[in-house]
C-alpha cells in the first residue's frame, strides 16, 4: 500500500509529495466519456460496479497516490427526495428546490447509510483492488444547502444568501439537518472502507468571513468532531477562509488557486496538512509552461512533510491527458 | 463642497467616514428604471444630458458623499469597434470577440478622448451642479481584456485564462494597448472635471496571485503612475490581492466582501486609504440586521482617517430603497 497520502496527512511524509486530483475520475478521461454515452450520471452513481469501475479509470493512465470514490455531493439531497437530474449543459438541477421554512421542516428523516447503500457497496467492491488510499467525500452543509435552495448552478447564490440573512433560524435548521446527514454518509463510507474523507465547501466563496464563521464553519467543526477520530478529514473550501478553518483543526485544508501556497503554509499551523493548489486552467498551457507552474508550487512547498499536491478545484472536462502526464512527471521527478 | 471623500483619500478624514456606493446610479432606483424604459443602456451612456441626469438620480433619495459618473467599463471596447450591445438577461455582449492574435493586432488606434467625448460632455454638464466630489472610472486592463475575449459574462473566464497561458505575448500586447486607452480615458475624464478616479478589476478573482502579479498588476501600476499626480486613484479588485495592489501604491484600495476590513487595515500600510466592503446581499436583510452589519463594519474601522464606506461590489438591482436609507442613517449617526 502506497502510504504517501496518509503520511502527509499526519505531517510525516519524507519523500516527494503525494498527488491526486479532484475529479480525477471525470470527463477528461476518454473511458469516462464512453461510459457516459451508455449510462446517465446518476446511473453511474447508483450502480456499485460502475462506482468501482469509474473510480479506477484514472489509474489506467496515471499513478496517482490516492483514489477518490466516484459519487456526487448531491446524493444527499437526492436521498432527501428533492428530485435531482443532470442536464448536459446546465449541470445539476434540483426539481423541487426549497422555497420556504415549511419546505425545510417537511424534509424527511432518512437513514442516509441505507439510502446511499450503493455507495457503500461500490466502496466494498473497490477497496480490495486498490494499492493506494481511498478517499470518501461529502459536500459541506452550506454548499449542499445552497444547491437545495438555488435549484441549479448559480454564480452568486443570491437566493441562498438572502434566505440566510432574512431567516437565519430556518437556514440553521437546514444546516443542522444536513450536518447529521453528512456525518451519517461519511460514517457509512468509513464503515465501508475509505481511508480518509474530504468535505467540499465549494461555494463558501460567496460569503463574508463573518457569515462563513456563522453559517458554515460551526457545521464543518461538528463534522470534524464526529469523524476525525475514525479517519483523517480534509476540508476543501473556495475563498480566503483557510485561517478560519484552521481553528476547527481538520487534518488538512485544501486551498483554491487564489492563494499563494507558501503564504498559506506560513499562516496555518503545521499540525494541519495543506493540499492544493494548481489552477486547473494551467493544464491548458503548453507543456513547458505546465512544468514551470508545477515546479514553482513544488519549490514553494519543498520538504514540507504535510503537503499534498492537488489542483485548486476539480480537473476540467477538456483537460488534455498529456498535460496530466507532464504534471505527474514533474511531481515524481 | 463636501470634502469627506477627498479627505479620506488623503488619510485625513476626522469625522464620520464618507459614503458612496458602487452602481449607486443604477437599476435599484425607480427613476433609473423609468429612463431605461425610454432609452437603451448605450443611448444613456452616449447622451451627455442623460449621463448628467442619471449620475444625479441617487441624490434625489440619498445624501451620498460622492457621485460617480454614469458610464460603463465597456465603452473602451465599444470605441475599439468590437461591437457592444446589452441584453436584458444576458448582460453585455461583444459581437466580435477577439479570437486570435491577429484580432489584437487589427484593433484600431483610436483617439479615446475624442471617441468618448460624450462622457467628457456629460462630466462638464454635471460637475457645476455637484456639491460632492465626482468620480470618473475605467475597467482595469485585465478585466476589459477578459470581456473582449469572452464576448459575454462568464463565471470562470476559461477562454481568457487559456489565451493568457497559451500565448502570453499577444495577451500582453492587448493589455498594453488597453492600458494606453484607459490612461487616455481617465485623462479625458480628469480634464473634463472629475476629482478622483476608480479602476475596476472586477474579474481579477479568477487569477492566481502569480498571474495577477504578471497579467494585471503591472498595468494597474502603469495607470497609477500616469494618473495619480493629477487626481487620487482608487483600485477596486475582486479577490484576495489587496496586499499585492498595495505595492503599486494607489491612493486607495476598494475591498470585496470576502475579506475582513479590520484585518485588511492591519495588512495594508495606512498611507493607503481603504474602501468597502459591505456584502451587497446584506441590503436584502431585515432593517435591524442591516444596521447590525453596517455597525460591525463601522466599529471595525472607527477613527480610521482613511476609511471610505462602500459595498464590496455594485449595489444589486432589486435592492430596497429603505435598506439604503437604513445604511445611510447608520453611517451618519
Amino acid at each position: 500500500m502506497n502510504r504517501r497520502l496518509l503520511d502527509a496527512l499526519q505531517g510525516k511524509n519524507q519523500g516527494r509529495p503525494p498527488l491526486w486530483l479532484m475529479r480525477q475520475a471525470g470527463r477528461y478521461l476518454p473511458e469516462y466519456r464512453a461510459l457516459r454515452g451508455r449510462y446517465s450520471f446518476l446511473e453511474m452513481c447508483h450502480t456499485p460496479e460502475l462506482v468501482a469501475e469509474v473510480t479506477l479509470l484514472p489509474f489506467r493512465h496515471f499513478a496517482f497516490d490516492a483514489a477518490i470514490v466516484f459519487s456526487d455531493i448531491l446524493t444527499i439531497p437526492e436521498a432527501l427526495g428533492v428530485g435531482l437530474r443532470f442536464e448536459e449543459q446546465a449541470g445539476p438541477i434540483i426539481e423541487r428546490p426549497l422555497k420556504t421554512a415549511a419546505d425545510i421542516h417537511a424534509l424527511p428523516h432518512v437513514e442516509i447509510g441505507e439510502k446511499l447503500n450503493y455507495l457503500a457497496q461500490g466502496i466494498k467492491l473497490l477497496k480490495p483492488t486498490l494499492q493506494v488510499p481511498l478517499l470518501g467525500f461529502c459536500g459541506a452543509p452550506f454548499t449542499i444547502a445552497s444547491y437545495m435552495i438555488e435549484g441549479k448552478s448559480s454564480r452568486d447564490l443570491h437566493t441562498t444568501k438572502r434566505w440566510m440573512l432574512q431567516d437565519p433560524d430556518s437556514f440553521h435548521k437546514l444546516l443542522d439537518k444536513l450536518t447529521n446527514d453528512v456525518i451519517a454518509s461519511l460514517a457509512m463510507q468509513i464503515e465501508a472502507g475509505v481511508d480518509a474523507v474530504q468535505l467540499f465547501d465549494s461555494w463558501a466563496n460567496v460569503l463574508t468571513p463573518a457569515h462563513f464563521s456563522r453559517f458554515s464553519l460551526p457545521y464543518i467543526k461538528k463534522i470534524i468532531g464526529a469523524i476525525q477520530h475514525k479517519v483523517p478529514v480534509i476540508v476543501f473550501s473556495r475563498g480566503p477562509f483557510a485561517k478560519l478553518i484552521a481553528a476547527a483543526q481538520p487534518t488538512a485544508i485544501s486551498i483554491d488557486w487564489n492563494q499563494e501556497m507558501g503564504a498559506m503554509r506560513q499562516a496555518i499551523p503545521n499540525t494541519i496538512a495543506l493540499q492544493g493548489n494548481l489552477d486547473p486552467d494551467c493544464l491548458f498551457a503548453p507543456l513547458p509552461r505546465i512544468r514551470e507552474e508545477v515546479n514553482t508550487l513544488l519549490t514553494a512547498m519543498r520538504g514540507d512533510p504535510g503537503f499534498i499536491f492537488n489542483l485548486g478545484h476539480g480537473i476540467l472536462p477538456q483537460t488534455p491527458l498529456e498535460s496530466v502526464h507532464a504534471l505527474l512527471e514533474c511531481v515524481h521527478a
